[in-house]
């Protein structure tokens, strides 16, 4: 009863962690490069298939991400997960080359004055960047995948036309990039945002392979998910015990939880080759280690059939 | 942009606001009757159109609730809203008529066990007891609704077969009782589940007029209402900032919140008949007073298009 599956969803699904790079790249507190290489190791050890493992961004602008090369270096490869880094520029394309990555991840915003605030360039500028690291990609051997942060809004701008989302993709697209991402950067996408933009890709895109990236700033994270999953969309972001954001300000929430959408995917009858037990363990270990309260949901109720003595909830009396 | 529809779901949702009863039922705090009274009004002012204001159950059992009648003869019925409480038994439903209850709100649990230790009482005898209240609603006037608890899960038993909430809404249908609602009590509800039953229901007891009540427990609590709403369900139970379980326990997570789940349904362009903005300002007094952190995303973070300064944002730098 639990596993059975819901009409109109995937067999399957690829997690993407993004939690080792988008939950940390911003944390207030400094997380030792040991942690970092050992949470990417228990999830890898968990079943995780892909992670985005850091940012080879220059550390004066994000100093959580300085130790990418050393991370890189200390990983287990054994289990054969594909590791994949943010690069924003030829530089970080070549940093990460050198440090053995699987794959690439350039980024740039749908909304011009959030790529300007973010990159401190023009889009048109940043496809410039994109062609370059696909070039050095290819020559590398190295896959280059395209993220759209501010798919679904931008702070500064609110709504994002859905003309400039079709529009990166087929620049994207037209370099040999794919794989693309559509980033809810600041937690502004919508089931209807979700339903429109996947249709618009797949109707004038349709080589896009899209991975969908939210944020539960807004409490519908995962029901944005579940939009994505109704598309067909099979690849999604997602970080361990719902780490991002800034935990000084409620309002700024990181990624969806992956254990949270784990659960969802397994009580789905959606298989991802993660255990989700295994999982919920990361997520209370790296809560333990982070020594802040986070956000996911799962790792403290349990999963749905962890059963409870009857003297545990009898003060439940009279309720409904 | 922000309001087209999601494809599949419903014109129009009625919300169920639970917070004044399942949300403080067990609230660890005293909570005055002065406080619950403006809570309601607020929560009327804002467009709510139905509230479960209370619980007219023993008050050793429910402390919480022991001022079921002050809070009724306090509460602003000038806008019309619907009011109605929990009656576990004949004698809460002589104290709500006498209150002035727009309807009563009969429970009990889907599983045997839970319902042995919740009203100490056997399914059968809950249902002899749920037809001497609609008798007694019948007399009075006062409609009479069911709720059935454990209606995805038991914390005891864990599976709860569908064929018992069949069952359990039929024998409600024999009594006059075709407003029912299929209650989460422990937040073991899935999409599939949701799924799974409420076509049951449609099929077989295609009378019933089925409202759905979530616990966020596990995250998955406004992916449920998508399921729902991709059911045709039309009415949903929710608590305003999230209040209820025990902010002490982080497992025991509350109702999903109801300004989370407005805003996702004014998003998907599906009219409630709510102000959001005002909502909003409901939860973040509800906080206030309450003098705990609730769980509600949107009251933190704000509508979606509520833009900001590109100076709040630009340490932002270097991050997809």
């Amino acid at each position: 009863m639990p596993h059975q599956k819901v009409q109109g969803f995937p067999e399957k699904v690829r997690i993407v962690e993004v939690g080792p790079r988008d939950g940390l790249q911003a944390w207030p507190d400094p997380v030792s490069t040991e942690t970092k290489i050992e949470l990417i190791n228990r999830l890898i050890n968990a079943g995780v298939p892909q992670l985005e493992v850091t940012s080879f961004v220059a550390p004066r602008a994000v100093p959580q991400m300085a130790d990418a090369a050393e991370v890189m270096a200390a990983i287990d490869r054994g289990k054969g997960a594909e590791l994949t880094a943010l690069v924003p520029n030829a530089r970080g394309a070549e940093r990460a080359i050198a440090a053995g990555i699987d794959a690439m991840v350039f980024f740039l915003s749908a909304s011009e004055s959030h790529n300007q605030a973010n990159v401190n360039s023009s889009r048109d500028l940043s496809l410039v960047a994109a062609a370059e690291i696909a070039r050095l990609g290819e020559q590398a051997g190295i896959p280059v995948y395209g993220a759209i942060a501010t798919a679904f809004g931008c702070p500064f701008e609110g709504n994002v036309p859905v003309a400039d989302i079709v529009q990166i993709a087929k620049a994207y697209g037209d370099m040999g990039i794919n794989k693309i991402s559509l980033g809810d950067t600041t937690g502004m996408a919508t089931p209807a945002l979700v339903q429109e933009r996947c249709r618009a890709l797949a109707q004038q895109v349709p080589d896009a392979d899209v991975a969908l990236h939210f944020h539960n700033t807004r409490g519908v994270g995962l029901a944005c998910a579940y939009a994505g999953l109704l598309e067909g969309i099979t690849r999604y972001e997602a970080s361990i015990a719902g780490i991002g954001g800034c935990p000084f300000a409620p309002g700024a929430t990181g990624n969806i939880c992956t254990e949270d959408l784990v659960y969802m995917l397994q009580e789905s009858g959606i298989a991802t080759g993660i255990d989700l037990e295994n999982l919920i363990e990361v997520a209370r270990w790296t809560e333990n280690q982070l020594g802040r309260a986070l956000p996911g949901q799962v790792m403290k109720a349990g999963p749905r059939l962890r059963l409870r003595d009857r003297q545990e909830v009898r003060s439940a009396s009279g309720r409904a």
